[in-house]
């Protein structure tokens, strides 16, 4: 482990963060509702240890896939604990596990909330809690990336960081690609508030929705979440930039490249999309036909929940705990797929399971012609074994976890719907799930022990669980690294 | 495909299966409850018809794997079948959906029953229902290769009708293995059967729940299942010989052999023991802490309701689903991964479990030392990549499956848990799930829909999948074979 190079990144991740609380105490002191001297208490201690680790005298030497693993686990966890202190120091929230898991919730773009009223805290928090939504999104390392001179070995943090089995599309000018990802996430995220304004909401909420759809978090800072502007048109306007911000972002860049047949062919894309519109009319055909709602009417939900629930955002405008069982099946499988890799969207992603059900046919294929070769491929290059592998393996390490931690949080004695979705709902992502987790509840019944549990679970959604893994001293030693 | 040797096999299974209904024609004359015609004509139905097919001319050819594939779906499907034949004609199932699926739950060694009373069928039925479980636990093709003088080619039969990955220990000398799994079963089973008359069972009851048990199966001829007996002793038997029959049945043959070392380092077996241990020590827990049963009744129960789901038996002494959630959650995993491979249980299966946990210790390894080379090993032998990835793929289509014919199940409207467990039970092949389908429940409340896709979970979980894909007659043109 390059331990003196790692302390220096901490350093520099930790002075970003205390940079990302500015706008926060911005407009903490525009509000004035008390909240802007836990800001700057919580902006001066990560500036200062920041500063100290600064001066750490770094030996030459390169960062290895392994300490970018350990580095992008551990930053996750410091940049967490800090970001948890508004929430402490305000008031918000007392309960040192509740903030901690509010704060993962934010960075991971989980937006789980152990709050069950939102819109009594101060504005400075509520910006604060959304803006994490934010910095999550496409990764705090990333950004880290993006504002200094980016080194080869870089790749490495951005591997580690960013969701899906590949990323060698960005290998070449690192800094580049981080910096140019950075704006269009900017650029769409503005649209989106402008859009949201001009259908009648207010530009503060209008900004914070903004940052809770862009980074599929889904944190509102209104109790009823997306139901409480009761507009049509601010739904039809989340539900089209939450389906937009599943897509793998690179795309973006491919478009403004023109390069539309590349994209219009990618076959993640493809399968992504037709996987939405596929559940998107059964649950409306299920709701119109068991509630006799409009066809229209049915569409619009089904849409906004489908989208919410498939990029992993969590908005809700609707109680999904009241919809037909099968229409419940449908969000639950679409909960553990999630939105594209190299977006902002959590879950297995679309393009393992495309690969799955493609390896699926190999193997029937072996079995008719045990001596022909067929190659697994995506858009027509093939996948190595060892990457085939690598997905595999981390689809049964995933529903591993999500058993493991149904089964920590079972000891609350919950019901089992609640005891499983919270925990899918958290290692996903998503934010609300059925049972008692539903739209309608929040996270606070919860013992601290599932609170800590849930709260590891996003971390390990988020970063695709071998980053925390990597960044377990105990783990070192033993393979003596 | 082979068509005409496939024609060929099918009728000797047909004759095959007539003849395994002789007992139960005796049964039913010895009793003279008025089932016995019924026994008359389901024998001479598929007596007639096999003997059809045994004029079928037979060109020079030998079978390939997708021929032994394709046997065994279609095998199956024709067994069961023919099984259906004396529930409908005695009338003690009308329905034929709902003979199918108590057939098909027979021989997949399922134990689901559409029955909500089965103490007054006729005692030939009820000998007929438990040994079909007996014959499906070996598989009615092997019985077959036991019987009759056995080709090489027979090995392709055997693959797809045993469980698990591997079969390859058992190539030469096909047919004496067939032979000697048979007795080894044919014995314990009736060890089992005087233990349970020795703890003052009747002997018609001891043999029908030996069949039960070695098969792994579950069917029981009392509507309490083995709770009726209210005895410790026969509950402990049966604990036992469910934990016996769900090792690999060849280490049986090693043990015979004098092979103790071998068969005491077989890690697939030290897995199975350590996760029902595990499994067992924590519901007691849960149980003596929740509701103050005192320790040794709890284990008892704990042990014989882990060792019913774990084997994929599905007995029953108690409603589990009045048990604290933790326990049901520790069950439910446990119904997912089922006993050993080449035992006659259902499920995922403890060796791929165990081959995919050591492939996460790879992964992670790939991670640290990513030009070091790390094989994946099974009793210290390489396991070959292809094994590797066909062992995963398995288990993203054991999940899949399991999901599709939730969601499936869901269209009926029972609640969540109904629903999943319907699914998971029917698949593992285990017989009673949570909730209504749990040990007070049975599946009569389903649709003929939803039973007609329980009823193809059952033979895609007995069968591990391919060979119902192979056995599609529009998958062949589509392949061109």
């Amino acid at each position: 482990m390059n331990l003196r190079m790692i302390t220096k990144s901490l350093g520099m991740l930790l002075m970003l963060e205390a940079a990302c609380m500015l706008p926060s105490l911005g407009v903490a002191i525009l509000f004035g509702q008390g909240d802007a001297a836990a800001f700057a208490v919580s902006i001066a201690i990560p500036a200062l240890i920041g500063a100290l680790g600064l001066l750490v005298k770094q030996k030459p030497g390169d960062l290895y896939a392994r300490d970018g693993f350990a580095l992008v686990g551990m930053g996750w966890i410091l940049v967490s604990f800090v970001g948890a202190l508004p929430y402490v120091l305000s008031g918000a929230i007392p309960s040192i596990p509740d903030a901690l898991f509010e704060s993962m919730s934010g960075f991971s773009t989980t937006g789980a909330s152990i709050l069950s009223e939102v819109e009594s805290l101060p504005k400075g928090i509520m910006f604060w809690r959304n803006f994490t939504n934010w910095l999550g999104g496409l990764g705090v390392l990333v950004l880290l990336i993006a504002v200094l001179p980016a080194k080869a070995s870089s790749i490495h943090i951005m591997q580690a960081e960013s969701p899906g089995p590949y990323v060698d599309k960005f290998v070449p000018k690192i800094g580049r690609v981080a910096k140019m990802l950075y704006i269009i996430y900017s650029v769409m995220t503005l649209i989106q508030a402008l859009l949201l304004m001009a259908g009648g909401m207010p530009a503060f909420d209008a900004a914070l929705h903004a940052f809770g759809t862009a980074s599929t978090g889904g944190f509102s800072n209104r109790n009823l979440s997306v139901a409480a502007y009761n507009s049509p048109y601010i739904e039809n306007v989340i539900t089209v930039f939450m389906i937009l911000f599943g897509v793998n972002l690179s795309l973006y860049n491919l478009l403004l490249k023109g390069k539309f047949k590349a994209v219009w062919q990618d076959e993640e894309l493809r399968f992504y999309l037709l996987s939405l519109s596929a559940a998107i009319i059964l649950i409306a055909a299920n709701l119109a036909v068991s509630s006799g709602m409009n066809v229209l009417e049915s569409l619009r939900y089904s849409a906004f929940q489908v989208g919410s629930v498939t990029t992993t955002t969590g908005f809700s405008t609707a109680d999904i705990n009241a919809w037909p069982v099968f229409s419940k099946c449908i969000l639950m499988l679409m909960m553990f797929m999630g939105g594209c890799a190299g977006s902002t969207a959590g879950g297995i992603k679309c393009m393992r399971i495309l690969l799955m059900l493609k390896g699926v046919g190999i193997e029937i294929w072996k079995i008719i012609h045990p001596k022909a070769v067929n190659v697994l491929k995506l858009n027509g290059k093939p996948v190595e074994e060892d990457i085939h592998i690598g997905i595999l393996t981390y689809f049964f390490l995933y529903i591993f976890i999500f058993a493991a931690s149904t089964l920590a949080v079972s000891l609350d004695g919950q019901d089992l719907v609640t005891s499983a979705t919270a925990s899918l709902a958290t290692l996903s992502n998503i934010g609300p799930g059925l049972g008692l987790v539903g739209p309608a509840g929040n996270y606070a019944l919860f013992s601290d022990f599932s609170t800590v549990v849930l709260t590891i679970n996003m971390l390990l959604g988020r970063l695709e669980i071998y980053p925390v893994i990597l960044c377990i001293p105990a783990f070192w030693r033993r393979n003596r690294i």
